[in-house]
């Protein structure tokens, strides 16, 4: 286990990621907002694998938040994260402050037109564009060759994909599998927000997604109603509200409503005051 | 006088400017809508003064014209432009189509908040939009270490300092002064609009910026007034429409009211059909 390099600069970052490219390195990124959980570290086994150099970046991204949203409260533990990214032979750690990204007659931003009117986009309006505008900013900071998002936030994969093609990033974009608590809950930093009591009805989305597939698997091609069918099996759980259920074609994210091929089922509930996303691509 | 290479694909451009890296070479940028006069040349003989290798966008990128503009009728002459090109020893020349720039599900904008809210940017709502868009495109193309652009277009300089600071790209930007033909009248491609019973009336923008520098140098603060006296003298030249004369503060381009320091006087002029523009940094 070698020592990690921390680096709070930006510009540090840029001449660090120059020499490694220099020096004919390839860079992996794994950009995240910390809190890591094992979907974080499997996105840094696999980056691990793929380059010769290693660069996590831990930042919560404060343009990606609503205003009524978790930004302030937000579970940080960086001396964890640390321990963690070491045991993964991350090579680098970029930690920046938000004064330094975000400085005072900062102005500039990155937006799509068309992914973001879907999915979490329709209830977090600006969201998809703080998530562009950072990706942007980091992705000029880091000079990656390879960064890895995972496919639990699809639509943010998908922004991420659409983004780095038009704007010509030469930037190779991976999604990876979601990665589930033995349960079958998805992974999230905010798993950590449940109760004990809430953990049944949280475990209902990924159920649903199942029961789902199998609908599809059997032949289903309505997607009305295996939507229908998927919010009366979560809403007969306690303390869930939907935010919405989809299905929608993997990569426009545009509705389906007769399934022809593989579709993305996504879904995004509250349980509690807990926001949980969760997704699937079914295949008929 | 050695060869030129002219690459159409940005995939090949940015296996290029790799290898220059990899080589230790550094990239000098001046990117242009083609049609190069003494402005350009001016540029291109900066750009090959700092850097080992030079290179020259060549692209009339439709997302800066609004749907009434100048787009379909914009003065092209490839043919002229690459002579030019050799002659100040350009290494490179970057010429794409618009379908690979922009292509079918084309839907990322890079956009400023504050600065495209004077000047040009109330009669051209979305022109900083395509610029900041295409720029960021052609950086992450051309990968270079330096880009050079014209005072001329001292609003577009403003936009591309804040949007590279902003987005963390790490590219030196240099302003470089306005090139003027012999009687004062700034170099622009859209000159070649221009009747010869026009060209007095042209002239009247450099002639009224002279003026205003002689105002302020001997002690009138008053910004409305020079303003007017501006105006005036203007249009006491037949055929002349004012778009806009402000003065402001160079750096935010907020309006100035009282001159203290130095300001932006900035004009817009239609002359005929002919939009003209021209500045001036004055001092007290």
């Amino acid at each position: 286990m070698t020592d990690i390099d921390i680096i709070p600069e930006s510009e540090e970052m840029q001449a660090y990621s120059d020499q490694l490219r220099a020096d004919g390195k390839t860079i992996a990124f794994v950009p995240t907002m910390g809190y890591l959980h094992e979907g974080h570290l499997s996105l840094l086994r696999e980056g691990r694998k793929r380059a010769d150099s290693l660069v996590l970046s831990i930042f919560v991204n404060p343009t990606q938040f609503g205003p009524n949203e978790d930004l302030d409260a937000y579970p940080q533990d960086m001396d964890r994260d640390l321990e963690l990214a070491r045991k993964e032979g991350v090579d680098t750690v970029f930690t920046p402050i938000k004064e330094s990204l975000y400085g005072r007659e900062y102005q500039t931003y990155v937006s799509l037109e068309k992914l973001p009117m879907h999915l979490c986009g329709k209830s977090r309006p600006e969201h998809f564009r703080g998530v562009a505008t950072i990706v942007t900013k980091l992705f000029n900071i880091v000079k990656p060759h390879i960064a890895i998002f995972g496919e639990k936030d699809f639509q943010q994969l998908a922004v991420i994909r659409q983004m780095t093609k038009d704007l010509n990033f030469d930037i190779n974009i991976v999604g990876w599998p979601t990665i589930r608590e033995p349960d079958g809950l998805a992974m999230s930093s905010r798993n950590t927000y449940l109760t004990p009591e809430q953990r049944p009805s949280a475990l209902s989305l990924y159920k649903a997604l199942q029961n789902a597939e199998k609908l599809v698997k059997t032949g289903e091609k309505n997607a009305e109603k295996i939507i229908t069918i998927t919010k009366e099996s979560i809403l007969s759980n306690p303390g869930t509200n939907i935010d919405y259920v989809e299905i929608n074609d993997p990569e426009t994210l545009d509705t389906v409503t007769s399934i022809k091929g593989p579709v993305l089922m996504a879904l995004a509930v509250k349980v509690g005051k807990t926001r949980l996303i969760d997704n699937m691509v079914l295949k008929p």
